[in-house]
C-alpha cells in the first residue's frame, strides 16, 4: 500500500510534442498485462542519460550507453518489464541489440538510433521473439497522450503508476516536462536511478541536456533510498524533442528548464519510495550544521539504512537509541555524540547527544505514527546540510521479497 | 529458533583458576530472571579488551576503558543486560561509576579495578539502585564453576547462552581458555564486538595479551554480521589469570595459546550468528582470489548486509541476481564481473558473471534449503580472501525488532 501517492491524472500529464508513446503486452513474464513500451522522438531531439554504477551493470545499460556515444541522435527507446537482461553476459548484448534491430526496422532509423532499457527478474535470458513479436503492437499504439499508459507499463513490483509534468514559461514562451518512473526494491541510486524517462518540448542543446540531467539527478533520485541496494539496471533517461519550437540556452532559461526538470524528478523519486516494497511510512532524514555535504548524506544513508531503525519507523517506536547508534557508526570519525541534537517533526527528542529532558515519549510516538515525518538531525559542526527520503521496513518487504520470483 | 546452536554443556566448560563468576536477579528490566554479573579476578591477573568503534559508545565503554588506561590492574567486572546505559552523556558515566564503587566496596579494591558493562535498551537512565541492591546476592554467588550461569545472565534478546571452552598444551604445560558471550540483533562488530569475556588461566604479559585480543577479535568477532548495525556497548575481554602457573611467553606458547583464544572467539562469534534475531540461516559468505583482503571483506559485507540477498536466503531461493548485484554495488571500482565465477557450496552457479550453463535452479535450491551453507565468490584478480558469517533476514526478525521495547 503506497503512502500517499495516488494514481497520475492522465489529464494533468503534459504531451510533448514531438514524443510518442506506445505500449503492449508482450507476455514476457505474465499474460495479459502491458509489458512493453515504444517511446518516439522526432528528428533533432536530443537525449541525454546518467546510468547506473553497479559494476554488473544490464546488458541494455551497456547497449545504451554505446549506442548514444555513437554520436548518432536516438530516435526511441523500448523497454520491457519482467526481465532485466542482467548477468547476461554476451549473450544478454546480442539480445538486447535484436530488440533494437527490430524497432529501427519498424521505425525506419538506424539500430543504433534506440536505446534499449530492461527491468524485472536478472540472470535469466531476454525472451526476444516475444519481445519482437509484440513491438507492431506497440508502435501502431505511438500517440503523444500515451504518459499514463507508458507509467502503467513500465511497473513491476510497483503498485501505483508514477508521473509527473510541469509548464514553465522560458523568454520566449512556455515549454512542458513531463516524465514517468518505475521502481519498488533494489532502490538505492548511485548516480542514477532505476528506469526514469523525462521529456520536454524546448529546444535544448546536448550539451546543456548533460548538465540537466546530472543536477536533477544529484538533488532527487540519487536522495532516495529503499534498501540499500543499488539495481543492475538503473538509468534516468532526459530528452528535448524541441517541438515546442522555443529555444532554451540562456542561462536565466535554463535555470527556469533545470528547475521544472528538478520538480518533475523530485515528485517521481518520492513517488517511488512511497511506493516502495512494504513501505507503511514516508520519511525524510535531514542532517543539518555538517562540516560538509558528503559527511551530512553518509549520516542520513547510515540512518536510513539500519534495519533496526527502519523496524523502529514501522512500529511507530521513537526508538532514539537506534537512531543514535547508526548515526555512531556512520563512519564520520570525529564525531562529537555530546553536541548532537534530534528532532521527530517538531518535537526535540535528544539534546546533546542525549534524551532531551523536556521530551515525553507520547510525542514521539505521535510524530512517528502519521504516514509521513521528518526526522532531522543537528550536529553542530558546520553549515552544510543534506535531505534524503526512505521507508520503513515492514512484515511485507520480507514477504514481497522471500516470494518474488519463487 | 538458532540454528544448529545447542545449550553449552556446563561440565565441558573448564574453569579458570583465578577468576571466579556469580550471578544475580537484579530487576533491571524484568523480575525474576538473572540480569547482573559479577566476574572477580585473582591479583596478578593481565586483562586486555577492544571496544566498540561506534562514536556514540555508551557510558560503561568509556569507563572501562579509563579504568584500564588508568594502569591499575583489574580485580572485577560487573555486567548488567536490560539497559544500556548508553545515549545518556554524564549522568551515564556517574551512574557506571557508582556501580564501580559499590563493587568496589565489596570486594575491597579500588573503583579503578573494576570494569563496567551494559547491554540492552539505549537511552534508558540505568537504574543504579536496583543493580546496587543486586550485588552483595552476586558476590555471595562467586565460584569457579558458574561460568554457564554467567552465560545465560547476560543474555539479551538471545535464546541460547553461548560458552566455549578449550584446553592446550604449552611447553611448561597444560592451560586452559573459557569464555561467553552474548548478543542477537545490532550486531556488525567493528574492531570489537558485543560482549563476550574469555579468560586463560595462563600468565601472559599485558602486551601479549593486547595481541592476543587483537588477533582474534580480528578473525572471530569481526567477522560477523546480522544486521549491519554497530552496537554502542561491544566489547570484548580477554583476562590471563596465571591461575595455572604456566608461563606463556616464547613465540612457539604464544602462538599455541593464541589459537585456542581463536577457537574459542571463534565459537562464541559464530553462535552469535546462529541465535541471530529471527536467524533460520547459517552463511559463510567467503570472497577469494581478490587483489587484497579489504576488497574481499568489502563484497563479503556487501552481500552479507544486502536486505535483498537476505530474504533470498530466508527463502531457500537462489536469485543468483541478487548477489551479483550486491557484488556490484560494492565499491570495487575495477572489478570484472565478466571474470567472476560463485558456488552455492560445492555447486558452480554462476561462471564468467553469468549463469553457468551446466547448473540447474534445483540444484541451488537443494544447497540454500540446509539450515547452512557456504557462498563463495571467485573473484580472479589476486590471491586474497576473507571470509565472514551472516544469517537470513526473516519475518520473525522484523517481528522482534517492530516489538522489542514497545
Amino acid at each position: 500500500m503506497a503512502v500517499n501517492l495516488a494514481p497520475p491524472d492522465p489529464a494533468a500529464l503534459a504531451p510533448i510534442a514531438g514524443v510518442d508513446l506506445g505500449v503492449a503486452m508482450a507476455g514476457i513474464r505474465q499474460p495479459a498485462r502491458h509489458d512493453l513500451l515504444v517511446m518516439r522522438f522526432a528528428p533533432g531531439s536530443a537525449i541525454a542519460g546518467v546510468f547506473t554504477q553497479n559494476r554488473f551493470c544490464a546488458a541494455p545499460v551497456i547497449l545504451a550507453q554505446r549506442h548514444l556515444a555513437a554520436g548518432r541522435a536516438p530516435r526511441a527507446m523500448v523497454v520491457n518489464t519482467g526481465n532485466a537482461n542482467a548477468g547476461t553476459g554476451e549473450d544478454g548484448i546480442a539480445r538486447a541489440r535484436a530488440v533494437c534491430e527490430g524497432l529501427a526496422h519498424a521505425l525506419g532509423c538506424a539500430p543504433e538510433q534506440v536505446l534499449p532499457f530492461s527491468t524485472g527478474v536478472i540472470m535469466e535470458p531476454l525472451p526476444v521473439e516475444r519481445i519482437l513479436a509484440g513491438l507492431p503492437a506497440a508502435v501502431a499504439d505511438l500517440a503523444r497522450e500515451h504518459w499514463a499508459q507508458a507509467a502503467a507499463a513500465i511497473m513491476t513490483t510497483d503498485t501505483v503508476p508514477k508521473a509527473a509534468s510541469r509548464r514553465v514559461a522560458l523568454a520566449a514562451g512556455a515549454v512542458r516536462v513531463t516524465g514517468i518512473a518505475k521502481g519498488a526494491g533494489m532502490i538505492r541510486p548511485d548516480m542514477a536511478t532505476l528506469l526514469a524517462f523525462v521529456a520536454t518540448d524546448a529546444v535544448v542543446e546536448r550539451a546543456d541536456l548533460e548538465r540537466l540531467v546530472r543536477a536533477a539527478a544529484a538533488r532527487s533520485f540519487n536522495c532516495i533510498t529503499v534498501d540499500g541496494d543499488t539495481s543492475t539496471n538503473d538509468a534516468f533517461m532526459l530528452a528535448a524533442s524541441g517541438g515546442a519550437g522555443v529555444v532554451a540556452r540562456s542561462d536565466a532559461d535554463l535555470a527556469r528548464l533545470g528547475e521544472a526538470i528538478d520538480a518533475v524528478a523530485m515528485q517521481l523519486a518520492q513517488a517511488i519510495v512511497r511506493d516502495a516494497e512494504g513501505a507503511t511510512k514516508f520519511v525524510t532524514v535531514r542532517v543539518e550544521q555538517g562540516r560538509d555535504e558528503a559527511e551530512c548524506r553518509r549520516i542520513a544513508y547510515s540512518i536510513a539504512h539500519s534495519p533496526l531503525v527502519k523496524t523502529a519507523f514501522f512500529a511507530s517506536d521513537p526508538n532514539l537509541g537506534r537512531i543514535l547508534a547508526a548515526i555512531g557508526y556512520a563512519g564520520v570519525a570525529d564525531l562529537d555524540p555530546s553536541r548532537i541534537d534530534l528532532y521527530l517533526d517538531a518535537v526535540r527528542v535528544a539534546s546533546g547527544g542525549a534524551r532531551d529532558p523536556q521530551y515525553r515519549e507520547a510525542q514521539g510516538v505521535a510524530a512517528m505514527r502519521k504516514p509521513e515525518f521528518a526526522l532531522r538531525v543537528v550536529l553542530k559542526r558546520g553549515s552544510a546540510a543534506a535531505s534524503l527520503w526512505t521507508c520503513d521496513f515492514s512484515f511485507d518487504y520480507v514477504k514481497i521479497n522471500a516470494e518474488y520470483r519463487t
